[in-house]
This record gives C-alpha cells, sequence and structure tokens, in this order.
C-alpha cells in the first residue's frame, strides 16, 4: 500500500488503521470508537461536501458502506446500524473530507438510542484535537489501532 | 401517479407528499419536520434493511439523496445538511423500510448541533402514532404537506 494513498482532509492517515478499500474509498479504524465497531468510511479524493462527489463515487462509497456495515454487524454480534454523513460544519463536520460513520448497534446501547449521535459530535472534534497532536496519538495508540484493523481486515479476505 | 405506488412499511403514502421519485426511490415530506426542509427518502421496495438493497437501489438512493439534499439546502438557504439512517430498530428505526433522513443545517439551527438525532427519534416515533391514525392525520395536515410538496416538486421541473 502507498503510504502517502490516504488522506483525511489535512491529515495522513498510516495504512496500519485502513483496513479495507476500494479504488474509491477506504474504512479506517477509529481513535476512539464510541460502541465497538465504530469506524469511518472515507472517500479517497479529499472532497469536502457530499454533493461534490461524483456519481461513481457516490455509489462506490454507499455500495462499500453496506458491505463494510454488514460484516461489522455480524463481527460484533450487533442487530442494527447506524449510519451518518455530517455534510459540512453546521451539521457537526469537523474533518473536511465527506466521510460515513458506520456504528453496529445493539439493544440499550445507549440509554436513549440516540444519545450516540451527539457523542459523534464531541468524538469528532476530539479526533480532530488528536489529529492535530499526531506524535503524541501514534505513541498512544497506533498499536492498539492496528491490532483492530487487522482483525478487520480478515473480514473482507 | 399510481396512488398505490408508495409504500412507507406497512403505510401508504398520499401521492400528493411526495415530491420527487426515480424508478426506484422517492423523497416526500415530514408529518412534522424537525427544521425546515427536513424530509425522507425512501426506496421503494418494501425492504426493512439497509444491506438487502440491489447494488442498483443503493446507488439510486444515494444519487438521489445527493441531488435532493442539495436543492434543499439552497432552497432553505442552508449550509450543511445532516444525512442519517437508522437501520434497525436497535438504531432507532420505527418504520421497518430503508429511508433517509435529509435535513438542512444552519448555524446555531439545534442549540448542540447533534440534537437534531434525539429530536429524529422521537419524531420517527411520533410518526409511527399518528400513522397508525392515518384519518386524523389526513383531517390535520395533508394539504399543509401537499403544499410543502408543490413547493419541492418545482425544484425537479
Amino acid at each position: 500500500m502507498d503510504l502517502e494513498k490516504f488522506k483525511f482532509g489535512p491529515y495522513k492517515i498510516d495504512p496500519k488503521e485502513v483496513f479495507y478499500h476500494t479504488d474509491l474509498s477506504y474504512a479506517m479504524v477509529n481513535l476512539r470508537p464510541l460502541l465497538p465497531g465504530h469506524i469511518l468510511l472515507s472517500i479517497l479524493r479529499e472532497v469536502k461536501r457530499f454533493v461534490d462527489l461524483t456519481t461513481d463515487e457516490t455509489s462506490d462509497l454507499w455500495i462499500t458502506a453496506k458491505k463494510v456495515g454488514s460484516r461489522l454487524e455480524y463481527h460484533h454480534k450487533a442487530s442494527s446500524l447506524t449510519f451518518a454523513i455530517q455534510d459540512g460544519p453546521e451539521a457537526g463536520q469537523t474533518v473536511p473530507h465527506v466521510h460515513i460513520h458506520i456504528i453496529p448497534r445493539r439493544s440499550a446501547d445507549f440509554e436513549k438510542n440516540d444519545e450516540i449521535y451527539d457523542s459523534i459530535d464531541l468524538k469528532e472534534k476530539e479526533l480532530k484535537q488528536k489529529l492535530d497532536l499526531d506524535k503524541e496519538r501514534k505513541d498512544r495508540s497506533l498499536e492498539e489501532m492496528a491490532r483492530e484493523a487487522d482483525e478487520y481486515r480478515n473480514l473482507f479476505s
């Protein structure tokens, strides 16, 4: 894999954190997942808004989301999935690069099932802060993230 | 339009509430939108889970979401969009028929930008109750909904 290949807004993503990709999209583990299996699926090209995706990118992203979501739901013994795009800053987007949050869900995993969206917003801000502190982040968690990515990579082999 | 065409889970949707459709997807106004322009984009075929969509349906649904979202954002002078699928009951889905919530967003439209997701869940339950009381619902709001659908229909003509 090309180490330069995976960009997430202004940041480079270590390929060890990426567990699946197509020619147009890539799936990565999360710095601090809200629930087991909470991952991000991003378009490969740096595009800020969903409307700016090509037709091929739109199809690829969501066909990939369907596949990735389904396997993670099964893997985590969940029974539902949350899919969400925060498309623009007023929708809670903090990294300006189109990506889908995919979250396996189980009964009563959050006290109210939609509290998770508040958490997405908080965690996305935290993610951005952590990405700004790239060195500290790598020291703390790349190994753990790489292990999780390895685990998920096996789901697609 | 075929009056029998638009089903939403166990319910029939009045074509007056539908403002755009393709061969595979249809967009309808909401009984009680959370914010101006909050609409539902549903797959035409009655399918419960996102994974059960065909490749063509997946592409059509999201290419349509891109188009509908973009026009509603412009129409409502918004600057961002929320796209969300509650895919299964543990993710907050109450009507078992794949649909996307599309919500134009502006600065500070909710006190915390993601409180809207709690509201989606509450309103979806309310929607189901209202759909169960179909007669009352029609008496109360079909005209208003039809007017809104007319307004949106013009965006696509």
